[in-house]
């Protein structure tokens, strides 16, 4: 234990003078399993969040190369389970942690293969920035996976994936991994070596009981701690995005602000996040558009889905293309600047930040 | 105050001797305005609800043409406020309750006419059997009124209706007037004597904004107490009951029972009912479909809107057909039974009931 | 039916020219069981609520003599079940209605006396303004009354009284049987025709499992409906009051407004009202207090507990003292003044006005 | 980045073969901050929780010395703030962490000093196992500390310690330290470097609002994310669980278990939690009782605070005495054994767990 001298806020040392005897005490301490408070105050809390995690972009086009690779070299199956390759922080220590408390990879799957089915307490969806062919089974439930589409297999639902045509594919996948794994939460059970259903609707089960606007069925009147809607279409969502920036060219209040409209993903049981740690949404901002200047508490990734811009993460601006991926760990202040119509999708864990009301946002430096 | 002689189960009387003296007591109540509970046990506090409503059937081949006639001879416009005759439940001595909670009416619209925009507290809903042409005005969004639409207008939003053809329409109302009327809750405000918006979009500005599935606008985060939805289409509704049926097809559980599908109109902000005070719902039956014998607390009302069929109220059957509407009040027992595929608009109390805990509800006897 | 003429704000008849094909469509919507909206539009929706019910005091002189000579003639038992005398609002046509969703009576029982145990889904509550000496037993729970106390039997929980002592008791009981009749939500069920426990604890079972503040049994875990406490005793609902005038003399918030003290009884499993259709508080008025004027939503009921003062209902005066009752109907302006320190009991039916969302306040003109 | 091998359940390997090009791609994920699934699967994906951090126990008789030791050679003031001594779990690296959610420290404050105002966004109690004579100033309010009692300084509340006697005194201090430190939601701010009042009253403020069982005060309606108590009293404690063994003793449901009674402490606005993250209880066993084999999902520590007996962990026994604190990891097996009346303090990361659907529990094997 290295004795670190901890200041007040006017840099006056607090700290007990080091002797012989101090340095007993801190030895006695250590013996039995005990750290004081005194010489780590301002490590432990901070006058705002200080993320080790650090703000960071991943080109698609490294990204791709890299999934195509695994392709050749890594197969899948039961114990790896999926070929999937997670975006490691550069300020985590190399593990496969996007932030603190999420999980992004990208996901590849070469023609005709299967990933086996398992389900695990760890939240996990999949958005797809190109290609289709590939179906996940939920619960035995198959969903296309197409352009645009937003997956969700939730906590302790069994899912597989195969892919159903003569080409790869690749999605990312986005979970909950390093909350559950940190704080312990997890619980894991192998399925099929198999999908437990290789057919190939166009639209899942649960579309066809939940994807009427505004209408619940009688048969689930029951709320659910998920969503049971297992794919949210791309043709829906450009609808949503589409209307919004035409209500807001007829003088409507429909956007969140001048030139840029979004939406959430909701569970239509409860009007709320899709899934209890994970929020999923999708923007679109216009041509010349740029956003405020935002911090929130909480990291959130994004996507880019369609055009070209930028995004400035802590002062520093980071040109962007599609299926670019980018982290903003919590309190590190951004903004969206988009030189074509952007369009991007967005996971965030702000469903804890919320639920255990430690979220906080702050837009051009006013508390909102 | 007349002295009425309750009894117990076994028909024991409990009542005091008639006397001089207790005659000068029950005097004396009245004069000081109190009436004894002794004398009227029963009527107060019956072994189950025993409405003073009755069930029961109207036509629609003989509201239809009263509207029309009323059409001819009703001007509508700034006091009267709008061509509606309510169902007048026979039991409840006149008034134009359909039951204690619920409003029903046949509302007319003349070629070009318009009804004045008001506001009040009572929450209203209008439901299309027949016809087209008339634009519901809320808040200024003008809302296309179209056959098997469910159109909303909830307490305190400012609407009003115009016909923008020639031909007349008719359509059902469904509020909360005699609720509303009883409990002494109600205020009202006149609005516009016109409609502020004669545009006759096919697709309101609610609609584009909230009816995508799943979707929630940025600009839509507060829940609200009623649905933004303004209008929940036909289109939506009839496919997701052939979902349900399809599903059952498939043996997949979707429906409520064998040959029962139907779905709740819910506020996509929360996923409960619609309205603080209405539940509405769609029930269609396979043709030969019979449901079991069901009691509820509360009131609800039905329309048939294809098909026909035979509703079993307190056990006599009435036959039906399109347009016909009947109503059940509390704890009366009903069935319905499908000679075609039968479709029917539903209506109720159901949300008074629940979230003041009074709801029950039994099947075949059983409480469920 | 008699056909009246409404007019619009401004006065304007538009209402049809009566004549012999007008007479006739008015005759066929009679036998049709039909009645149209535009001759009762003003009646039937008010510019603010318009109750029937009126404002009204009872005074306790006249009230416990009346209770007492009920006490000599009519028997307790079976059949009638409660020697109860119900505050019958003047506006209401004699029924034992004090509102349109409230009962209030006094209740009173001979020494030695029982009251059977029934059930019923209304939910119900006493308040004792003098006297000891019964004990009501809640599911076989005897629960001590006393003055000051405030016992609640929610709705479907089984309850008698018993009167263990030499000298008869008097109380007030309050429900919701107005309401529930109206609108058919009642059941009702004999119990034991003595009570099931004759047992005197000076503290019931469910006060000694749930009255320690801020703590919650870990039995005890599911929120009910109701509050499990059975008894709320004068002891802490005095401290409660005390306290709160004490921190205001010590310039800290805790009074409603400047002189006025108030708590409100509440379910401790979720910190709402005590019962899902009555609202309980207990108010308190330093000598010289006067409060704003106040409309509001709904109807209350109040009964002086200690202190003399007055009331001013829709801008009249009445003197108050120690059992008086009153009752304000709803939206009827209202305040009270304390000439000495001046305690009141409270009960309203606010809790169906907030959980259907009819609530409204207004306070010294303003909307708050 | 070592390459693992993960395997299936049946013990096949399922990774790539071990070539350059393998060794090229997975030098080319390290360069691009990508780190794959499949050599890490069962690491991040356990069958069950496998935490870090261990069960453990820290023996009050050698904290205490150590803490007074710290009183001797460690000033406390503005910078180190607090002389606490967290304890630190053998399984997570030396860091002051009990489990990976939560901080546990003895903190120790000598006679007439004073612990300088700060507020932080994590979540604090403190609970008083021996001792007397310090007050915590909550936002200005004095909250005397006494043996028993359970202190709240939920997140963004000024607060200060200071010691108004002549003898030190030594608390156990609870926060989320650990989660707040991992998901980098904390924010601190410096107040008086004194404590704003050095009152010494019997009762808080917010005592005096808020502790009378079942009542609210009107001033009080608005539901607050954390408790407004700041301190439950041992001499309420220890009589909810006095009466809940001799509602036992009577026949009464009232305990969890035979011979086991519980409360938790509750915010009373809303019947739940007293903090967002935290959970706290008080657990009394009757002499004799050994509870069932409990697992639960989330960490939670134990203090005792009279009586001996011995806590099961993972199967193995440790001897527990007054003042003895024990962590217990997530998903690990424990049950409590009582030799004498034995008296335990808990907290724990329930909310957590609960608000975001992780909990599970297993009792006997059986999950419930």
């Amino acid at each position: 234990m290295t004795v670190e001298i901890a200041q007040d806020s006017a840099g006056h040392a607090m700290q007990p003078e080091d002797t012989p005897e101090l340095r007993a005490l801190y030895k006695a301490f250590q013996d039995n399993h005990l750290n004081p408070l005194w010489t780590q105050t301002g490590d432990l809390m901070p006058e705002h969040p200080k993320p080790k995690a650090v703000a960071h972009v991943w080109k698609w086009r490294e990204l791709l190369p890299l999934a195509k690779k695994s392709g050749e070299l890594v197969p899948v199956g039961r114990g790896g389970e999926r070929r999937a390759i997670g975006l490691a922080n550069p300020g985590l220590g190399g593990a496969a942690y996007v932030s603190p408390t999420l999980w992004a990879a990208i996901q590849y799957l070469c023609p005709r293969e299967t990933a086996p089915e398992h389900r695990h307490s760890q939240n996990a969806f999949r958005f797809v920035v190109e290609g289709e062919g590939v179906w996940t089974v939920v619960n035995g439930d198959p969903v296309r996976m197409s352009r645009g589409d937003l997956l969700l297999t939730p906590g302790w639902n069994f899912h597989g994936h195969h892919n159903d045509t003569d080409q790869p594919m690749a999605w990312i996948d986005g979970l909950d991994i390093p909350f559950s794994q940190q704080n312990d939460v997890g619980f894991f059970e192998f399925g099929s070596d198999q999908v437990t259903d290789y057919a190939t609707p166009n639209v899942s089960r649960g579309e066809r009981l939940w994807c009427h606007p505004g209408l619940r069925p009688l048969s689930g009147l029951q709320d659910t701690v998920a969503s049971p809607i297992g794919a949210y279409r791309w043709e829906y969502t450009d609808r949503a995005l589409t209307e919004q920036l035409l209500l807001e060219d007829e003088g409507q209040p429909a956007t969140v602000e001048q030139g840029h409209a979004a939406i959430r993903y909701v569970n239509p049981t409860t009007g709320g996040d899709v899934m209890p740690t994970i929020r999923c949404e999708f923007h679109r901002l216009r041509s010349g558009t740029k956003t405020p200047n935002r911090r929130e508490v909480g990291s959130t990734v994004f996507q880019v889905f369609e055009g070209e811009g930028a995004v400035e993460l802590a002062g520093q601006a980071h040109k962007l293309e599609i299926g670019d991926m980018f982290v903003i760990p919590s309190w590190v202040p951004w903004s969206l600047e988009a030189e074509t119509q952007f369009d991007l999708f967005r996971f965030s864990d702000a469903p804890i930040m919320e639920r255990l009301h430690f979220m906080r946002t702050m837009i051009d430096g006013q508390a909102k």
